[in-house]
C-alpha cells in the first residue's frame, strides 16, 4: 500500500484557512462576509513600486543569483540603515518570502528531533515548517490578561534541554500585536547568549508599531552570531503575492549554509526583486499614512471589542491583528456558527479562532483573532455582525479573562 | 558552542555553482567566458507573455490561492491536454519553480531514513532536496557508453529495501540528454506498481525532444496513484526567474498532502503565474522554432566533440545537455584549469564537471556535461577553446570511453 510519509500526516492544515468552505458557502447564499481572518492587508501597493516591475526591460527572464539580485541586496542596505540595522549586502540572502526564510533557519540550524521555543500564541505555519523540519515546537505561553507580554525567563529555562537548540521570536507579534520592549529582548538575548541558542527573529511587521519603538534582534549586542533576521516585503509595502522576503544574518557559518539551500531552489523570483528595489526608493513618509490607517483601524476595532459585554481585548502595540477572548464555549465552532448559521442585515464576519496559534492542546478556546486589514467603515459593520452574534450564539458563556 | 545542523553540514554545495568564483575571475583578467555550464537559456522569453505581466492590472499584490490562481489552473489543463496528459485543474498545485514541487513530493511521500532510487548521473539538486528531507539518495548507474539508457531492471530489483519509497526520474534527463522510450518507461511503472513505490517524474525538459516522441509517466496505465509529476514552465518558456512549476497527481492523499505544505508557504509568485498563464495562449507553433533551434545547436556541439581526438559524446535525444567523457585526469581540475590557467583568442569555455551528478563516489571522472544554450556560432567558438585546452591540458589522460 503506498503511504504518504509520517510528517505528512501530522502536517497541520491551515487553521485559518479551514473554514473557507464555509464563507464561500456563505457567499453563495449571499451573504457578505468581511474578512478579518488573514492577514492580507487592502492597503494599495505602493503604484511606483508596481510600475517598476511594468516598466522592466529584459527579454529573458534569467534565473537571479541564488542570493537575490546583487543590486537589491545593496539598495536593502540602505532601507536597513534607515531602521537602525547596520548590515553588508553580503549577509543578506533573497528568500521567496518570509515563508523561505524561516525554512531556511529551520534546515541550517536545527536537526530532526531538536527542540524549538516559541513564546504562545503564535504564527500558526511556524508549526509547519517545524514539521517539514522535523523539528518539536515547545511553546511557552503568553496570556491575554497582561497583553501577551514576554513569559518571565524561569518559564524559558524551565524549557530548556539539551535539545533546545533555538528560540523564535515574531515582533510585533502576529497574532497578538504585542510589542516586545528593548527589555524584554534583553532578557531574550540573555538566555540566548548563556545557553548557545539561535533567535530567529520574524520582524514582518517591523514599520506598524504605534506605542514605543521597535528594538531589533538585530542590534542586540553580544548576541550577533545568535541571531537570525526573518524579513519580508510582504506587509511592508502590501505585496503578499510577490513572495520576496530576506534571510540575514551576521553569522557566517550560518548564512554560508543557508546559502547551500539556496543554491538547490535556484532563485527567488525575480519580478518581485524589482518591486522590492524600487520600494527602497519610496518617500520617508511613505509608513506615515500607512501607520496612521492602521493605528486608526486597530483604535477602531479595540475600542468596539472592549464595549461588548463579556469581551476583552487588550491594546496591541504593533503589527494589525488584535486578539480578544470571547464569551463563548469554543472558539472553532463560534467561527463556523458565524459563516453557516448567522447573518445581520444579510452580512456576517469571518475570524481566525485562536485554538490554532497555540501549541499547547486546549487553549486559545474562548480567543479569536481579528486582523484590521479592512478600512474603519467595513470594519465597524464586522464590529455590529460580532456584537449582534454574540448576543445571538447559542454556545454562549462566561467569558474566561 | 553554536553549530549548524548535520543536515547543513551534509547539504551540498551547488556542483555547477562552485566555478563561479574562477570565472568570475578569469572575466576580470579580460577574458570571454562561454558558458556552457549552465542551464540558463538565451532563448527570449515569448514577448506575449513578459506584455502580459507588464500589463497586469491590480492594485494590491495579493497573496493566490496555494495552489495558485484558480484561472490559471484550468488554462493549465488545456496545455496537459495537448501535450497527451489528462488531468483535473484540482489535481494541480501550482509550485515556487520545479524545486518546490521536488521538495513537496519528498516532504509529503518520504519520511526520514528513508531511501529513493534515482538513475545517475542525476540532476545534482535532487541531492539537496533530499539532505533537506532527509532522505537517502540510492543510485543506480546509467553508463556513457550507452548514452545513459535506463539501467536494466536487475538493478532496480537489486537496490530495492524494505526502506526504499520512490523512483525519480528526469526525462528527457538533465543531464544526460537521454530521451526514455515507452518501453522503458513501462519497465519503472512494473516496477513501482510491483514495489509499492512512487514514481516522481521530472518532465521539465518535455517540450525539447530530438529523436522519438516523449512519454509522460501521467500516462502509465495502472500506476495513477504512483505517479507524481514534478514540471516547471522555466526550459519550457525560457522564464526561469518566474519561479513557477507545478506538482501534479491523480493520488488524492498525496494531492492533500503536498496542498498542507503549500498552504504553509501562503502562495506562488503572482506575478510569474500571469506570465504562465498567457503562455498557454502561445500558438501551436511556438515550439518548432525553439526546437529547430536546439536541434540544431546539439548537432553542432555533438560533431565537434566527437571529431575531438579521445572525446566521446552520445547524440542526446532530447533537453540541452550533452554529457562528454574527456582524455583527462580530472574533470573537475580541468574545468578550474579551464577558468584560471587556459585561454585561446583571450577565450575560454565554462563546463560543469559530471562528478557532481553522480551519486556513487568517483564516478565521472572524466565527464563533463555542456548546456547547449548559445547560438551556434558561440558554440562554434567555444568548442574551438576546448579543442585546443584538450591539446594542451597538462593532466591529459587516456580517455575512459
Amino acid at each position: 500500500m503506498l503511504k504518504i510519509s509520517h510528517r505528512g500526516e501530522q502536517m497541520p492544515a491551515s487553521p485559518i484557512r479551514k473554514l473557507v468552505p464555509y464563507a464561500e458557502a456563505a457567499k453563495k447564499k449571499g451573504t457578505k462576509v468581511y474578512h478579518l481572518n488573514i492577514g492580507q492587508p487592502d492597503i494599495e501597493t505602493p503604484k511606483q513600486t508596481l510600475d517598476a516591475v511594468r516598466h522592466f526591460d529584459f527579454k529573458v527572464l534569467e534565473y537571479s543569483h541564488s542570493a537575490g539580485n546583487e543590486s537589491y541586496r545593496r539598495k536593502l542596505v540602505g532601507y536597513y540603515k534607515k531602521v537602525g540595522i547596520d548590515i553588508d549586502y553580503n549577509q543578506i540572502i533573497v528568500t521567496t518570502g518570509g515563508s523561505e526564510a524561516i525554512l531556511f533557519g529551520f534546515m541550517s540550524c536545527l536537526d530532526a528531533g531538536d527542540e524549538v521555543i516559541i513564546p504562545e500564541p503564535f504564527y500558526a505555519n511556524y508549526n509547519g515548517f517545524a514539521v517539514a523540519a522535523d523539528v518539536t515546537v515547545k511553546p511557552i505561553t503568553s496570556y491575554i490578561k497582561n497583553g501577551f507580554a514576554l513569559p518571565p525567563i524561569e518559564e524559558f529555562e524551565k524549557a530548556i534541554t539539551p535539545k533546545t537548540k533555538a528560540i523564535v521570536i515574531c515582533n510585533p507579534n502576529n497574532p497578538t500585536g504585542y510589542l516586545y520592549s528593548k527589555e524584554e529582548m534583553e532578557v531574550l538575548k540573555d538566555i540566548v547568549v548563556k545557553h548557545d541558542l539561535y533567535l530567529f527573529a520574524d520582524e514582518a511587521y517591523r514599520e506598524f508599531c504605534y506605542e514605543g519603538t521597535h528594538y531589533s534582534a538585530m542590534n542586540l549586542k553580544g548576541a550577533e552570531n545568535n541571531v537570525v533576521l526573518m524579513d519580508t516585503i510582504s506587509k511592508r509595502y502590501s505585496a503578499c503575492g510577490g513572495r520576496i522576503g530576506a534571510f540575514i544574518t551576521k553569522n557566517k557559518t550560518v548564512l554560508d549554509t543557508a546559502m547551500k539551500f539556496a543554491q538547490a531552489r535556484l532563485s527567488p523570483p525575480s519580478f518581485a526583486q524589482i518591486l522590492g528595489e524600487a520600494a527602497v526608493d519610496l518617500p520617508d513618509d511613505y509608513f506615515d499614512n500607512t501607520k496612521a490607517e492602521y493605528k486608526k483601524r486597530r483604535d477602531v476595532i479595540v475600542k468596539r471589542l472592549n464595549e461588548m459585554p463579556g469581551v476583552f481585548c487588550p491594546e496591541p502595540g504593533g503589527a494589525f491583528y488584535a486578539m480578544a477572548s470571547l464569551p463563548i464555549d469554543d472558539a472553532d465552532l463560534f467561527c463556523q456558527w458565524l459563516l453557516d448559521s448567522f447573518s445581520y442585515k444579510n452580512q456576517t464576519v469571518m475570524l481566525a479562532p485562536a485554538t490554532g496559534f497555540y501549541g499547547t492542546s486546549g487553549l486559545g478556546k474562548q480567543e479569536v483573532r481579528l486582523a484590521y486589514v479592512l478600512n474603519t467603515e467595513d470594519l465597524n459593520k464586522a464590529m455590529d455582525c460580532l456584537e449582534k452574534a454574540l448576543a445571538e450564539y447559542p454556545g454562549r458563556a462566561v467569558s474566561a479573562k
